[in-house]
């Protein structure tokens, strides 16, 4: 996985895919953002778990604040200082993850 | 555990206590609030899920956020509107664990 900044194209299909599926990106910097609503504290926790782990093995960690069922996301990556494919990945892991 | 407002006495001697264990007040709301830094994302994380079971036994909730290894708590019971015997409780739990 490269933390390398992405091609421009590479960039505008990945970010065309990620805002089909809700990702925004966000106003003030080159990171994109997502909230994700469960039925309640014990799923929404449950997931952000599942998504620790991910960003262990990733070694790319989430921005990601929590009130009770609702988790909202940002991703970046501060290496490049803006938005490269792991952030890409990591949001379609929490996609799939919150199904 | 009471989830009636606190009597202005025992509101201002759990203040006290909290406030000298780094606990604020929020200009905005009637909560208290802290950030916990740690020694990565991984004790970070660790200590959030340890907190989320308690938030489970007390039916009691953070809003919080994490970025790595800070967290930023915020302490509030919907129920009174306001700072109740449960945020004070749950402060005290998240010191002791982080301790």
């Amino acid at each position: 996985m490269s933390v390398e900044k992405m091609t421009a194209d590479a960039r505008d299909a990945a970010l065309g895919d990620a805002t089909a599926r809700g990702w925004s990106l966000c106003a003030n910097r080159d990171a994109v953002t997502k909230t994700f609503v469960f039925k309640n504290f014990s799923e929404a926790f449950g997931w952000m778990t599942r998504m620790a782990m991910v960003a262990e093995q990733l070694n790319h960690h989430p921005e990601w604040s929590n009130v009770y069922k609702t988790v909202e996301v940002t991703l970046m990556t501060h290496d490049v200082d803006g938005l490269s494919e792991l952030d890409f990945a990591m949001a379609s892991k929490m996609d799939k993850a919150a199904g």
